[in-house]
């Protein structure tokens, strides 16, 4: 059974519990099996040692919020909580690209750009449970300004929202060019996003394709270093930019075994779960205490 | 007791060989107790578990050599043996700046940059052995041309070579500047190395600082990078590059923190092993041959 409900615009964290509560409650009442434990992926920082989220970016009402023990004392049952990428890390690793892998590093790259790690079959969480954030690793210390602060973050060049406003910003720069591009969005350029952009240079506009090459570039060069840093033997990648093409796909592999030392070997393959990485990661949360569980009374 | 015999010039791999066994066979004729196992640090790339040195950058002969099967047969105990830069780590960590650390890395600035990762008390190889390499990441990807083929790497930007090579160059194209540096030379601009930089800036001359500080950027970028992908407690830094002052420090650290995201926590230190580092990692290696045997045999 699989249900989705969306937080409403301008929600509170209270609102959002009680959300997850009345879910919950329902496959309880409608599904004859009992609550054996639950997994949650939550969007932002967390420490999944003491159960706490720290913040959310979105939603007010979450600082320190100690959401394992609220939600165990209001389900009666088990609860392990990791961030999403995290969490997507560990959906692709357990069920989807990342499978009979024992080292791997999932990258998403979508409206930010974020990673979780695989270190011998599993999350490597660091020592702030922060590991990860290749997005805000710098490959261009002289390179344009992110929202973080910092000077060319892999973010910087690869998110969606940068690949659409460098597009825009040059399609006002240069009126000669990108008539593909400006088609597509009907000459209104507040139109342009990532996916307009992937399709204009899948249908030729040099110019998409230059903004897509710099993302790419840069995604390149932030798995080369990741690769010589950590050398974990695949790459998984998911979030909507990657669905830019063949092409796209070609410029990130070729960079990056090109800023990996020789003798270093990997792979670049594309994430098998699509938007449910996450949540098929809480799955194997869930699954992981059940069987913690089950060794822990054998014994 | 302590022994240290140094290669030849123009060694070969042959030579090195026998030197090695000539010095074991030494401490057994004048030391009563008999070799319960050998540790070996390697200054290049090698696979640990199966014993192979895969080459020398230095010393032509031992590609592919089987040093561990050779030693095993030569001396009738048991040999463990890594590259030097993942022995310095594990020095560093039994031994030296990293104890009570779970998760560190060791960074060796010299000649070269190079580095080890101890993660959860244990060394992280990575799954070809190379995992570490923070010299060969690429932290400005329009930087100049690294001796890898590469743009930007913290090496290029960081080792005593390359701190020495740009000092230099500026002292060619601006007469005006660098008095202190020129005179530590004696107008002899062979002669300038990164020590001498080092001592220049710390006697107030700016232009031998500015080199200085490009490197300390180019190393607190990688750190903060390090950071942010890994996120471990503590970074050990060692080799001649980081005797270069307080200012130098101070540049690495701020740098460091800046490029770190917010909730992520970390210290800066200096190795305290000295140039022992790689041999007390050696140490360390044969330590927990011992008493992985004993363990075998008590079970």
């Amino acid at each position: 059974m699989h249900k989705q409900v969306s937080s409403p615009a301008e929600s509170h964290a209270q609102t959002d519990r009680k959300i997850m509560i009345d879910l919950i409650q329902e496959f309880l009442t409608t599904d004859t099996a009992s609550l054996a434990a639950v997994g949650v992926s939550f969007g932002g920082p967390v420490n999944p040692i003491r159960g706490l989220v720290h913040l959310s970016h979105h939603v007010p009402g979450w600082d320190n919020f100690p959401l394992q023990k609220w939600l165990q004392k209001h389900l009666n049952a088990p609860v392990a909580l990791d961030n999403d990428a995290n969490a997507a890390a560990l959906g692709e690793h357990r069920f989807g690209a990342g499978r009979h892998c024992k080292d791997m590093m999932y990258i998403t790259v979508s409206t930010g750009v974020g990673g979780g790690l695989i270190l011998n079959n599993q999350l490597w969480r660091g020592s702030d449970y922060m590991a990860g954030e290749i997005g805000h690793t710098v490959v261009d210390l002289n390179g344009p300004l992110c929202l973080c602060g910092k000077r060319g973050c892999v973010e910087r060049f690869a998110s969606g929202p940068y690949i659409a406003e460098r597009a825009r910003k040059w399609l006002m720069e240069q009126p000669d060019r990108g008539r593909i591009l400006r088609e597509l969005v009907h000459h209104d350029l507040k139109m342009v996003n990532a996916q307009m952009v992937a399709q204009a240079a899948e249908e030729g506009d040099d110019l998409a394709w230059e903004s897509l090459e710099i993302a790419a570039h840069a995604i390149g060069i932030g798995i080369g270093n990741a690769a010589n840093m950590i050398n974990p033997e695949r790459f998984v990648l998911g979030g909507g930019v990657t669905k830019s093409g063949k092409r796209f796909w070609k410029k990130i592999d070729d960079t990056a075994h090109q800023t990996a030392l020789p003798g270093i070997h990997f792979e670049i393959v594309p994430a098998k779960l699509g938007d449910d990485s996450p949540l098929l990661g809480a799955v194997a949360l869930a699954e992981d205490l059940i069987n913690s569980e089950i060794s822990d009374t054998s014994e």
